[in-house]
Formats: C-alpha cells, structure tokens, sequence
C-alpha cells in the first residue's frame, strides 16, 4: 500500500490503514482456503512522518493480527519519499486449496457480502463523490475495514469438489476474468442480481459501475458445481452469499440484465483489462 | 531497495540491482545458517521505467535465485512515486540456528572476506569519491554483487556450540552492537586485523571509517569459542576467513589498534547508533 496510489494521510484513521494493509493479504488466504500463520513487514518512510503517526499505523496493523491469528514475525525499515507498507504473509492450507483454474461450463457464480462500498469509501475520502451521515461513515467503515473472509473461505474450501475462488480485489469483472482466463471459460452475469448495500443504492442509485468494477470490497467470488441454494451457502459460510451468474463454455464475459451498465456490456470480455489485472498475478 | 535511497537509475546495470535485491536477503539466511527456499518479490513502478529496464532487473533477479536455489513463487506490482524492490524469502534450517544472543565473554571475533569495499563502490557510484582503473571496477562489482556466503553460514552453523552471527548489512560495528547488545556482553576489536582489499587501499589508504561503519557489505561476522585458527576456518568455510577481536564481559564495543579512527575510540559503544540498528530488528 502505497501513499498517493492507495491512501492519503490526511484521511486520518492510521489504525484502520495499518489494519487494512494485512487485511487486504489474509483475503488472498482467504480466497484459497488457508489459514494465515506469519507475517513479515516492510514499512519504508519518508521525512515529516512522526513516529506517533507509526505508532497508530503498527497499533492497527498488531490488532489485525491478533484477531486473524497471524505472528508478525520480522520485517524491515526503510526511508523513501512515500510512505509505503508492504507485508508478505503466510497462510497454510487444511485440505485442497481453492484455485483460479478449476471453473467449469455450467457452475453457479456466488460472492459474499455487498459490493462497491470499498471504492465508494476511498472515492468518498478522496473527495471525488460526496455523501453525508450514516452512507459515508458506512462505506468509508467498508474501505478501512475490510471484512474478515477467513472463516467462509475455509468453509468453502471444504466443499468437495473444492471451488474456483478469487478475492474481489481489482474489480468483480476483472477479478472473474482472472477465473475465466485460467479455466478457459466464459461467464454471464446477471447484473439485478449484485449485491450492493442501502448505503451503495443511497450514494449511486442503479448505476453499478463500482460494484462491477471498483475492487477493493476484499469479498469471495466463487464458482460451484449447479444446485447450491443461497440460503444454504449463506448458513454454511456465516455470511450472506448471492448467486449472480453462471460459468459458459464461450470464452467471453457478458454482463446482462435491465440495469447492466454500458461500459460492461459493451465490453464483451476482459481483454482490455488484461493489462491491469496482470499486476495481481 | 529503494531509488534514491539504495540505488539510481543512473548507474545502470539494472541486471546487478536485480541480483542485489536478492543478494541482500539472502545474506540474512547466511547469516543465521540457513538454506534458501522461497521468496517473493513486490516491484513498485513509477512513471518513466520502461518495461525493458524492469526486465533486465528481473532477469538479474532471476539468474541470482537459480544461483541460490531460490524459487520466486509470487509478488506484486504496484504504482508508486519512485522504483522500489521489496523482497521476502524464506529459508529453512537444517541443525541449529546462528543467533545473535548466544555470544559469550571469551569468544573471539571474526569476518569472512574483506570489508568496506561495497559502501565505495556505493561513493564511487554516487560520485562522491573518485578511483579508476581496476580498483573502481572491483569496488563497484562489490556493491553490485554482494558475496555468496550461503554455504559458508551452513557450515559455520554445523559448529557445537553454533555460533553467534549476522551480517555486516549496516556496518561493523552497527551489527557488531545487535550481537552485544542481545548477547549482553561487549567487545574489543583490533583496527589492525580488518581485513581490507587492496582496491580499498588503493582508495582510502589507512582510513578504515567505511571498513568500520560502511555496511552494504554482506560478510559474516560470528563469534567462536577461543581456540580456532583463521587458517582452519578458512579451509572449512571456503572463504578467506580474519579473526579482529573479541567479547568482553564489560557492556562496550572498544576498537584498539595504531590506526583505530578517533570516532571509533571515542563512540566507546553502539548506544547512538540504535536508533538506526532498530531498522533491522
């Protein structure tokens, strides 16, 4: 994480900086099924940043961790001109891991919770939309704390076949497109169908551009062999889980429904993307 | 490793920044006796770095794994305001670990190779001192390419009891102070038994300030029972080795020696250095 590409200081909350930059590494657990055991940290500073300031970025960064069961093990101080916090973190896994590259034609498309508040939250902070009240505290809430997916993830990976996964990180279309790309498959999804939350529909109404294309909410996506109910999943992970599409044999991504954006449909895939989505590989 | 800070551009060979960024943890592993595994690597770009350039960095990152039997598994890309090169790697042990604790009054003190001639390559580079020749050349290939001492730390770890050991990362006597200052114990260091190179002679004549406090150097300094000869050392670890001092009951780091430099004689310990040391805890 990277000050002036990812976070601004003067958005204060330097426990909930210091909380996400792990948080945003046990989701790439997470989304394999794993457990995390050990991190490493470097953080590299540059002038004019107090060591109170780091102090509140470590305090957020030690809680993360506790609360995951991860052992900040070692790490590393550097200066620079920016502030940065970079971690490698280890995870081990029970049983099979999920992977990107065992989606098949006919499997049922899920993701947990809501998507689009994390990049509501940091463009809300960043001032390029406004919102006022309960909305912008929820979904700036939503950026600095990303949700907890562990415990879903190991509960996924449980269940046999073990499921295509992948860490809604870059965007659901790109992050899918990760899925689609490895297993050499195509996906439909059925835009009504995205979970977006009351504080998403108060700020963008029906526009679903950053639930389809904002990154940052840190949920599972997930694919399933046909017949799982919503309902089942949703006691099974302990989180709310909604099916939004469907794998396909035809190499390409169509987003459908009444409220898909333009950009999505007429996108027809990801290969424009492919450039950007590289950086997660 | 951070431009501006570690390294510029301007010095090109970008293969040599590649196989630095990895020469330098792999020292870490050396130094406790351990083999490499595993790592990996986080490339944060700036505007202005083309592709070329990232892939010759990359190149020399790789070749220097292949020479280590180190597999890069994974990493990241991200934006940022200057070029860095962030890496973890694991390590495992096959017997004991070399600490920095277990270093007991008695014990004599001593380095592999020479020491010094990577911070002049650094002020060659960084234009501010001036050498030509052979001796510019061997100082700069220093800097660029750090020693293997992989397998001398096996085999210095395979000694009962194993010994204390680090790295000579920051300097000296800045590593020297960890290994005190964990072990609780101090230590007298003979200036006359540093080991330099002649290319260091060549440039600094009797001053021993960047064999003393240079760092970048990657040696190993460790801590032996009394009683082994350089010779037997140097035989069994494959690698030039120099006995310089030894621990001492009293809580100082003193430096004797006809061409000892005042501000060694007169710092008398690590205390003001901790602030610094504190970066590779």
């Amino acid at each position: 994480m990277v000050e002036g590409v990812h976070f601004d200081l003067r958005w204060g909350n330097f426990e909930g900086l210091g909380a996400r930059s792990l948080a945003v590494n046990l989701s790439d657990i997470a989304a394999m099924g794993g457990r995390p055991t050990a991190c490493v940290v470097n953080l590299a500073i540059r002038e004019g940043i107090s060591t109170k300031l780091l102090d509140r970025i470590y305090a957020g960064l030690r809680t993360a961790a506790r609360e995951s069961g991860t052992d900040i093990v070692g790490g590393n101080l550097t200066r620079a001109r920016e502030l940065s916090i970079t971690i490698a973190l280890l995870g081990e896994l029970g049983g099979a891991a999920m992977r990107r590259d065992t989606a098949r034609p006919g499997d049922e498309i899920f993701v947990t919770g809501t998507l689009g508040d994390a990049p509501l939250g940091w463009r809300l902070l960043a001032g390029e939309i406004k919102a006022r009240g309960n909305a912008r505290a929820y979904l700036i809430g939503r950026f600095f704390r990303p949700p907890n997916r562990l415990r879903a993830g190991q509960r996924l990976a449980a269940i046999k076949p073990a499921p295509s996964a992948i860490d809604v990180s870059d965007g659901l279309l790109q992050d899918l497109g990760h899925i689609l790309e490895r297993s050499r498959v195509g996906a439909t999804i059925d835009a009504t169908a995205i979970p977006v939350s009351p504080a998403y529909r108060a700020v963008m109404g029906d526009d679903l551009i950053h639930a389809l294309s904002g990154g940052e909410d840190y949920e599972l996506l997930f694919c399933l062999r046909p017949g799982s109910r919503e309902s089942e999943l949703t006691r099974r992970l302990g989180v709310p889980v909604r099916r939004i599409g469907r794998i396909t044999r035809r190499r390409r991504l169509e987003v459908i429904g009444s409220n898909a954006p333009d950009f999505a449909k007429r996108s027809g895939g990801w290969d424009q993307l492919r450039d950007l989505t590289r950086s997660n590989d």
